[in-house]
Formats: structure tokens, C-alpha cells, sequence
């Protein structure tokens, strides 16, 4: 019985079946005809957003470490480690050195919650010639605090366990979330720095970063910057929204005109769409998190309890804070600094690729996706090139 | 029936365990209590091999890209590699200029049995500011020879399989060691060059080369450096040895005086004992590789087809050349060059280790030898820091 229509979905099946294959095998073929870059065709060029604008040449710096830098902004790498990070922090830092501090020679912060052995000083300060301090944390600023009903909080940790939920046991890693949520820019050894950059062991940098990225951020009035975007699990944070949009309620004055709400949800602010900046990567200004709005806004989510009954990471709740209480402006997406943290990377396209004599590839640009076991909602699936990137969000905010 | 006797087994079997329970963990107590340690205080000092007289000033350069060097060595990087390589090779050699070539400019040489893909010489050639050269291997320096008797050849390399020898069953992998062995010096584009140091993908390099080795090996004549030095899997040579003996008893006036056969042979030549110079890292002298004795003897090695009804490497075909036709002071180790190359890594110590800001652990000096799976003659297996490294052997040949 092959009739006409037979035949007519025999062919749409076979163009659709090649299509999806092309869109997986080649990554230009993709972009071309996925759904925004089409839509993009229909509804004419957006406008740009701000990171397509190259860093101005004033920024870089030639080529020689000898040379003393005019000027410089107060501004430290921060790196959260235990001693047995070691071999993994050096690999990051000897890359921070590489590709960007042999020139420009900013300090290191490092806190630990115990001290740090001997051994492990020696063997990083070994690595620079810039001053690194070290630093403890205080107990308090760490540990779980006593008005926390420990019950509650086991019970939700074994829920997540028996979930499957990344890290969904460990305490410590909620005491690590809840620190960098609301206390690592108040450790004494950050009170006189006004910029961080924030590094992590085990990290890739792929590009040399010729240009002073503390002093684009304080020229151009930036807070937050970040190299991947990405959606959270909805699990490990079941209440925040409703605990975010009751702060907002109470005290609208510190929701900045000219916000990124648009970011974070897609009706105006009703629901969260999980999209956040990944915080493993953050250069950023302390004083942000230290002005009135986030510490509020930090303060009555701690209250809340969320960080230790439920599984709140420092990640959205950053990205939450610097998207409603700064203009959207002072988000800045540093495109041109190549980064991998497993499973995750951004390589810079282009241009950026070739004046950052870059060594990841190119198409490559979320890392082996297909191969990693992350578990991700469904929903998000796409058949983009970054089909679990939030970076497409990103740039309508703009349009 | 506890019997003095059985008291005193106790203790001594209690006292024994925790000396191989302390060995293990406690690295500097291995080391004094180690076999080669304890017989080197019973039989005093020895006089010291020459890598430990440290690298003169005059090799060092400061820290500054922009200073032309006023001396340079006739040399380059070379770099046997597939399309497939692209992404290790690029991790290669973005390590090979940040710790040393960023200084010093040498150039590359890239040689593959297939054309270079253009994105592959875009992509290689963005990371340096040098000269790099891309080239074609001809067919006759890569595939096996008419003359070998496939047969045989492929039935030696079933029983290698299943026996489980690594890449028993491999044809290219032969290829790539006879190349290797006698033809990459012979390549058009290395012709105007003098030395080399080859570069294979994925590879560490731990410390800043902040000397030009290739000037140091030039002016103190030597011809072969080395990083790691190991025992060769047996099965991959059995004939390999025989051959080396009738080549120099028809050929004794190759062998050179003052050679190194101490490093090969524990009974002045009568058998190998399996000690080679791991050859993935190699800086070394083309011209003695084009000299008449290793042409000879490479020639000799190549009629008798051990490349393919055996497997032999080039690892140890290039140190027995070294170890035989150049006098022992002409082999250097490059004690101060950190390097890895899975699953082994050599750590340059103490002063080294701080000259060179390191970032690999000197405490680990043969990578985490304890998980890898890498099948060793059970016969080599020692309690020493350094189980299966042959340095004490090389350190030997200058007592």
C-alpha cells in the first residue's frame, strides 16, 4: 500500500533523520539551522550585548614581564582549599601564572577551615613571586549554626542521597556553599581588597589573558564576572525561589532599574529558570557583596535555613543577588578567557581564539557533553550546540 | 607452647611489617632505609654522576621575553603526530613555551605519515610566534618493508596478543618505532638542524627551563639527554640483545671507550639487563644519529625485521646506540627538567625543585606507580623509592 503519503513521509522522515545527524556531527551545520539562529533570521540582527565589543587596547600589556604596570586595581586571587588540594591548586595556579599573572602580578589569598601545613605554603609560594597569605577560617563562619534542627537537616540529606543528588549527603559541602555565599568576603585577610578573582584546583585556562581584567571591571563600574552559565538542579533548591521573591517583596528598594531578572526568569519574576553563573569562576567586586543589598539579602536566605535543609549553592545564589540588585551592565561575560572545570568549558570563538593563542577547540565549546553522566531535567535538552548553556539568555537580556 | 623462641618471631615479624608499612607511606624513611642507601653509607661516598654539578649562570636567561638572546643553538622541536593527536599536542606545547620557549624561540618540526589538516596548522601555529614547519614522512621510511615475511610477522604479533603485550598486535605502532629508531633524522626538514627535543602529546613539564639546554649540550659535546630511564618489557625484544652482540663483534671499532655498557649490561655485555633511556623524551644530536656507527648499526638492527617479528622500541634501540657509540659524560641526564609522561614522571629535588618553581610533588618521583597497571618483570620489583627506575644504574656507570 504505498500510497502518495507513504512515500511523502518516507522522505520527510529521511531529510529529518539527516538533519539531526548533521546537527550532532557538524557543529557548523548545527548552528546554522538551530532554532534561535533561525528565529534570529526572522526577527532581524539584536542588538549586541556588551562583551562583543573587544577590551580596549589600553588593557593589554606587552609582552615582558619586566616591565612595571603602570597601574593597577586593589584586587587578590582567592582560592578555597584543603591541604590535600594541593597537587590540584598548583596545576591552577602555575596556569594562573602562565597565562596571566607573570605579568601583571597580583597577590593570592588562600583559606582553608584548618590551617595550612607548612609543606603546602612552601610549595606554593614556591610558584610566584607575588605575596600569598594565607588564611583559617572562623569556626563560625563554617560550620553549621546551632539553631539549625539537625533532625530536619539529616532527614533532607539522606532524601537527597537516596535521590541520587550530587554531594546530597555532605555537610561539609553545604558549610563550603553556605561560606562562599555569605562569608568569604568578610575573612580579615580580603578586608583590604576591593576585586577577587576566584580559582579552584584542577582547572583549565586556555587562553593568555595579555589584558587586566580587575581594572576593565573597576573602570567600567562592573560587579560580577563569569565564563560559563549553566542551569541549576532544581532539587537541591526547592524553596529558594519563593525565599528570593519574599526578600524582594519586603524590600523592593534594593532591586536595581535595570536589572538581569530577565536572566533568571522568563515570566517576569513568577518562577526561577535555573539559569546562574557558575561560580567556580568569578572575578568580582567585594564590595558588592558587602553593600547593604546582598547582605540583607543573604542574612534572611541563611534564616531561612536552605543552605543546610535543602542544598543551596553559592553558585545561583550569587548569580541571583548580582542579577536583581545590579544593572544588568555590570555583568560582564569574559568571552575571551578560555576555561575548563569538569565537565564544563568555554572556549573562546574567533578572533579571541587566535589573539588569546588559545589551545582548546574551538567546537568544543561545553566540553564532551555527550559523554558525561550529569544528571540534568530533561526539559532542558535542546538540540543547540549549548543545549544546557544558559549563555543565549544572556544575550537577549540585551536585545 | 610460647616458647621464647615464638616470642622473639613475633617481635621480629611485627618490627618487619611496620618497616614495609613505613616504606610505603613514609617516603623519606624508604629512602633511608633503602638497600642502595644503607650499602652506600658500608661502602662510602661515591663520586658524584655529572648531572649533579648544577647548570652553570651562563645558561640561564632572565626573565624576560624581550631580550634576544645573543647565542643560539642550531636546533628545533620535533613532534611525530596524528591529525587525531591535535588537542594533546596543543597541551604540549603550550607547556613547551610557557616553561621555555616563550624565552628562547626554537623552532617546530611536525612529521605525520599523512598531510597535516589545514585547521591542524592553523591551530598549532597560533600558539608560537616561531617558525613551524609541517611535514609529510615518505612512504618507505613508515611501512613495513616488502622484504619482511608477513607470515611470520603477523603470527608474532597474534601470540604478543594474546599474551596481552602492549600494542603486541599493532602495525602502526611499529612503524612508528622503526621511524623513530632510523629515519626521522633523515627527514627533509630536519636536515639544517643539529639537535632536537621531541615532544609527543599529553605530556607535563613541571619546572621553568630557564637555561638553553640545547647550547649546554652542544658546548660540553653531549649527545643524548634523558629524564626518566626504565626497564624495557622482554617479550618485545627476545632476539633484540643477540643481535647488538654479533653487530659490534663485527664491528668493534664502533664501541667507543669510556662507553656506557655498565648502564646496559651487568655483566659487561654478556646480557641486557633491560635498561633504557625513555625515549618519548629525548634531547639529543641528530649528527650522531646520522654518524657512521649508528647508521651501521641501525641498518644491521633493521635487516634482521626485529622491528616486526619482534617489537622492538625505539627506546631501547636509541640507548643502546647512545650507551655504545658516545662515551659515557656524552649522556646526560636532565635532572632539572620536571617532566610526565603517563604513567611515569620524573620530579626534580631540593634546589631544583625550587629553581625551577615546580609544581609537581619531589616526593613523587615515578607517578602513582602503585595503581597503574603497567606489567613489570616481577623480578625488578624492589622496595626502593625508585622501584623500576634504572638511575642508580646510570649514577653507577660515573662511581
Amino acid at each position: 500500500m504505498m500510497t502518495p503519503m507513504r512515500y511523502i513521509l518516507l522522505v520527510l522522515g529521511a531529510i529529518i533523520s539527516i538533519h539531526y545527524i548533521l546537527s550532532f556531527t557538524h557543529e557548523e551545520y548545527g548552528k546554522a539551522t538551530s532554532i534561535s539562529s533561525i528565529t534570529e533570521q526572522w526577527t532581524g540582527s539584536k542588538s549586541n550585548p556588551p562583551y562583543k565589543t573587544p577590551v580596549p587596547d589600553e588593557y593589554y600589556k606587552p609582552d615582558s614581564p619586566m616591565d612595571i604596570q603602570d597601574r593597577k586595581a586593589n584586587a587578590t586571587f582567592v582560592m578555597l582549599v584543603r591541604n590535600s588540594d594541593l597537587s590540584g591548586i598548583m596545576s591552577s595556579m602555575k596556569q594562573i601564572e602562565d597565562r596571566f599573572n607573570r605579568k601583571f602580578q597580583y597577590p593570592y589569598v588562600f583559606l582553608n577551615d584548618e590551617p595550612f601545613t607548612q609543606t603546602f605554603k612552601d610549595r606554593i609560594q614556591a610558584l610566584t613571586n607575588t605575596t600569598v597569605e594565607f588564611g583559617v577560617i572562623p569556626s563560625d563562619h563554617w560550620h553549621q549554626p546551632s539553631w539549625v534542627d539537625e533532625d530536619r537537616a539529616s532527614k533532607s540529606r539522606q532524601e537527597m542521597v537516596n535521590n541520587n543528588v550530587i554531594y546530597g549527603g555532605s555537610v561539609p559541602y553545604r558549610n563550603m556553599c553556605r561560606f562562599n555565599s555569605g562569608f568569604f568576603y568578610r575573612h580579615e585577610l580580603l578586608q583590604k581588597y576591593r576585586y577577587y578573582w576566584r580559582v579552584e584546583p584542577d582547572i583549565k585556562l586556555f587562553c593568555d589573558v595579555d589584558y587586566d581584567p580587575f581594572l576593565m571591571m573597576q573602570d567600567q563600574n562592573k560587579v560580577y564576572g563569569f565564563t560559563i552559565s549553566l542551569y541549576e538542579y532544581q532539587a537541591t533548591i526547592p524553596t529558594l525561589w519563593t525565599a528570593v521573591k519574599s526578600f524582594i517583596n519586603a524590600n523592593p528598594e534594593f532591586v536595581a532599574p535595570g536589572n538581569a531578572m530577565a536572566f533568571l526568569s522568563d515570566d517576569a519574576g513568577e518562577s526561577y529558570n535555573l539559569c546562574h553563573f557558575w561560580s567556580n569562576f568569578e572575578i568580582a567586586d567585594l564590595d558588592f557583596w558587602r553593600g547593604e543589598a546582598y547582605s540583607k539579602f543573604f542574612e534572611y536566605l541563611d534564616e531561612q535555613g536552605g543552605f543546610y535543609y535543602e542544598r543551596w549553592g553559592d553558585a545561583p545564589v550569587h548569580s541571583i543577588g548580582a542579577a536583581l540588585f545590579a544593572k544588568k551592565e555590570q555583568i560582564h561575560f569574559f568571552n575571551d578567557i578560555g576555561y575548563r572545570h569538569e565537565p564544563f568549558q568555554h572556549c573562546p570563538q574567533g578572533d579571541a581564539h587566535a589573539k588569546g593563542k588559545c589551545w582548546c577547540d574551538p567546537g568544543q565549546n561545553f566540553g564532551k557533553y555527550l559523554h558525561t553522566n550529569v544528571r540534568l531535567p530533561l526539559k532542558f535538552i535542546s538540540l543547540d550546540y549549548e543545549w544546557y548553556s544558559c549563555l543565549n539568555r544572556y544575550d537577549k537580556i540585551f536585545s
